[in-house]
């Protein structure tokens, strides 16, 4: 069993209206912490707490990641960056799912469980269930010591500090910082991406924490925007591919907190039904991050303005030809596309933050919600 | 090239207010026209169309099933029913984000294409991308000589007959049948199953054409329902396991044809976000129709009816219980758990119809959708 000091501090508001924003701006930090000793340059990605062998490694067919929640959205990152790194199978399944599935397993699959608090109830019997069938097991966790670490054969730590608020913020954007160093790790033992590539994708990593306080600085325009749409009983968010991934994750911090009910799309499912719920004065947040899917994206962003949605668009830098289709545009800076949804979760976020405010709700313990869910 | 003859007044509405209550209605036949000559007792499952060697069916090593909007619903199911049966791993996937995601592919992968028209723009790519790697390719199509059909290397026709209705329903269902007797196919040919089990499952998929009949009777309760609950904004299904594919099916009609904004979720799920959404009077369909998971989703009811929401269950004929704690109860004739979605489907299609009739909304034409999407 590890130790890791917390201090008392850290457990406060700091200045802060609330724990979620505090913890929204942490994230540099939380995000650097996460990396650190992990990736740094001109050497191989280094895992502490991981008792791999060579052969395990190579030997691995398939990798289930089972999650609830929010952990289970940084999980479908995590299928998009491992199997573009590693080139190993993924499949992504919610907890409550996978438990009563029976879903084919054997001793090549590894089973990735990823919890926040590491004490999850669905998350911690999906991994029991796994375990007790030969399957090894791996846990992505921020509570070092927590039920899911102890019981997992390796544990990866994110290091985000104490979460208060319950929608989680710091803690997903660490998870996903793991999904890119397991990505690299695995790649790196498996051959699957040259030296050039793993190096070219941990400098970019290591740059994130200044970018992402960069996109903190979108708050105000954030502010703006959820004081003129807080009212609304519906929003959607649109985005293809990994930005399809962080769409999900922006809808399920909107329901969260504020209430609203919000939903993801894949742009291109867009026209085979969700179009019609599309009408005058609908928000629809499109995240157009990824460049071989930006024009595509503009398209499905024309489809719904055409129907009278209220475009915001989220783009990187440069790209600003999403201002000819979206009502308003955010920009994330530059970074490689994989990296992106670190990035672009951020105002998502904060858009949940400044909404829920606006409407006067309870930001850090909304209605209905525990912050870890230690029951079925 | 196959010819079918579809006779001129098949195309006509036959008595019915709408095309979608018709197709609904024809379902009973449509189910035993696609399942008839393919699945007779006593014989070896029979797929006239379908040219595999021996060798290739064992040499699968995984399925892709490649579909949009109720299709890939339909592939949902799939995945369920084909890991069970032939315990051959299986990922559905959204045809406009398979095309994109660089899928990891080989020649024991096969690639299946569900499409009512044979002409979805997005699905057909998708096959054609798969093509070009060397995968083996398979269309499930109820269009005989469409586009889909002809490119792929076999192919399976769902019988359903036209179908006009933007919203499809019939073709789901049948498409739901292909599912069912690929699985047995697959399970014959590389053993998985015993000829005794195979058989047992043949005789409960020979009674659904009747069985599908019984369930159309609680037309006049969901008319019912649906005159009372029509002005909501929102609606929630609720299901776990293949209860929960079903459930997104739910979802999609309704939003296709009311313009209510309803979605799916897994049972388990609920807690970790979307049970926000509960206040009092928000109408919760709950499918609970597995027998394994009766227990848990009873509990799921009960957390949602604690905040306020008035639900209406679905289960099998049999299980009252369900009465103590949903607001109203259906059921449907028991079959094995794994068929059920043929049956537990038809009460949410009618849910669609009549909420959409009760709005006034034009039911076969719905607001900015098209019939069969050719377009990307």
């Amino acid at each position: 069993v590890k130790h890791v000091t917390w201090n008392a501090d850290a457990a406060e508001k700091g200045g802060y209206e609330h724990f979620m924003l505090k913890e929204i701006c942490e994230q540099p930090g939380a995000i650097k912490a996460t990396m650190t000793s992990r990736i740094l340059p001109g050497q191989p990605v280094k895992l502490d707490d991981i008792a791999f062998t060579e052969k395990e490694i190579k030997e691995i067919e398939k990798i289930y990641i089972v999650a609830c929640g929010t952990a289970y959205h940084a999980g479908v990152v995590g299928k998009y960056v491992i199997e573009k790194m590693a080139r190993i199978p993924v499949e992504v399944d919610i907890a409550s799912e996978f438990r009563y599935r029976d879903p084919l397993l054997n001793d090549k699959t590894l089973l990735i469980a990823v919890s926040q608090s590491g004490e999850t109830a669905d998350t911690l019997a999906a991994m029991r269930e796994a375990k007790s069938k030969g399957v090894k097991v791996m846990a992505i966790t921020n509570v070092v010591g927590s039920s899911i670490a102890r019981e997992a054969d390796n544990v990866l730590y994110t290091w985000a500090g104490p979460e208060i608020a319950v929608a989680s913020t710091k803690a997903y954007t660490t998870q996903l910082i793991t999904m890119y160093i397991l990505g690299l790790y695995f790649a790196q033992h498996r051959g699957t991406m040259t030296n050039e590539e793993i190096e070219a994708v941990k400098n970019d990593m290591l740059t994130l924490p200044e970018k992402a306080e960069k996109t903190l600085g979108h708050r105000e325009t954030l502010q703006k925007f959820a004081s003129n749409n807080y009212m609304h009983k519906n929003m959607f968010f649109l985005g293809r591919g990994i930005d399809y991934a962080v769409a999900m994750e922006g809808a399920l911090k909107v329901k969260e907190i504020s209430y609203i009910h919000s939903e993801a799309y894949a742009g291109g499912e867009l026209k085979h039904g969700t179009i019609a719920l599309i009408e005058e004065g609908t928000v629809v947040i499109a995240l157009a991050t990824q460049s071989r899917l930006y024009d595509k994206m503009i398209s499905n962003i024309r489809e719904v303005t055409t129907r009278g949605a209220k475009v915001l668009g989220l783009a990187v830098e440069g790209n600003n030809s999403i201002e000819k289709v979206a009502e308003a545009a955010l920009y994330v800076p530059p970074v490689q596309d994989i990296l992106i949804p670190v990035l672009a979760v951020i105002p998502l976020q904060l858009l949940a933050y400044y909404t829920a405010v606006q409407k006067g709700c309870d930001v850090d313990k909304p209605r209905n919600l525990a912050k870890s869910v230690t029951v079925e």
